[in-house]
């Protein structure tokens, strides 16, 4: 296998968002250390040379300094400031990669600290083979589509959820990244598929959650802890 | 509002399933007591006078009462032997039913214990005013369509994940399950839709999972001990 540089861009918020009396969700200790650390560390912990670029909101950056201190975290990332929507914020983090012929970037969203290392290494095989690699997990509810006036139920063997990293070839994501925005992009599969390049799915981890309620916290911090035993 | 009976038809398991040397999830105690005897007490606490009329597999009944006897649990409740898929344990418990005039009937998984009171009662509610009630959430996650040798990105919102309890008029629900099974029956609001009959949907409670793997009776601990402070 050739050697392939390896990126990760961690979005963490955009620009929009406000730093509020309430701590937002990345920041939030749980088992001993800030959500974004615990993210940052599941990808230096599969390739101590992966290359992490978190992307946060002007208005957190020394927020984070700060707490870079407090916690004597030391593992060495280059923070970009993003902007207003999700996909402003992987731009971003984009151009500041340094003007590289071959590599192979992750983008991730800082709220997933309990993705697993079998997750990340089959992501980033599989965009090292097709050019992309995007984690995905059956349904264990049944699934409805919902339109104006009527719902119906639909075959959930048909349908599956997307998690993050989604790794892709650096050269395509680029690409993909210069086209216009829609409201459409949810995630960067459906930017890179806006090309009219499909993307090839791998297998996720199932807890690998984005946390977002109260009660997600509750199970990250457990599913954490039980980790480090 | 008339006065309503009011049943919940809990399905614990098929009768194609074995005993195994593994203890089916339904009676791994979490937070002091078998998930089935959460569940059903989620329902009782919503209405001491609601009826449960609980569905296990023929195998399971005797450890069933030995357990009962264990944990001294006097909560009254039918037990019905089930069938070989969910559909058919579903029957069963319908016809174990009284004959009823009118009557309003929950059908809900023996391994969701942390369905809120909120969620029981708004889908009681609905099914009372449209003639059915069914609980979904919305996606977090993106979504993809996957077909042979393709997947594509497709609009979260206009998804919804489908919960417990499915509460139906009785009627409604009785000659939904005359009809002859398919395997595209995942739910009862498939079942009744399949009649031509619109379902009615409501929120439901995003901590309502079903309990399917070992990470998930974790976190079933967690929240269900907090719960009781």
């Amino acid at each position: 296998m050739v050697f392939e540089l390896k990126y990760v861009i961690i979005v963490a918020g955009g620009s929009g968002q406000r730093m509020n009396t309430a701590v937002p969700k990345q920041f939030i200790p749980i088992a001993g250390k800030p959500i974004l650390m615990q993210t940052i560390e599941a990808f230096t912990r599969f390739d101590k040379d992966l290359k992490p670029i978190l992307v946060l909101p002007d208005c957190h950056v020394s927020y984070w300094e700060s707490l870079c201190e407090e916690y004597h975290f030391d593992v060495e990332h280059q923070v970009v400031v993003g902007g207003e929507t999700r996909f402003e914020s992987v731009k971003n983090g984009l151009d500041a990669l340094p003007q590289i012929d071959k590599a192979l970037v992750a983008v991730h969203d800082g709220v997933r600290p309990m993705v697993s290392n079998d997750t990340i290494s089959t992501c980033f095989e599989s965009a090292s083979r097709y050019g992309s690699g995007v984690p995905v997990v059956a349904l264990v509810d049944s699934i409805r589509r919902v339109e104006e006036d009527v719902n119906f139920a639909e075959d959930r063997r048909r349908f599956r959820l997307v998690q993050t990293p989604q790794v892709f070839d650096y050269e395509l994501l680029q690409r993909a990244y210069c086209q216009a925005y829609t409201p459409l992009f949810t995630d960067d599969a459906s930017v890179v598929e806006a090309l009219g390049v499909g993307v090839h799915l791998v297998e996720g981890n199932r807890e690998n959650i984005k946390i977002t309620t109260q009660d997600d916290l509750v199970w990250a911090e457990v599913f954490l802890k039980k980790s480090d035993e």
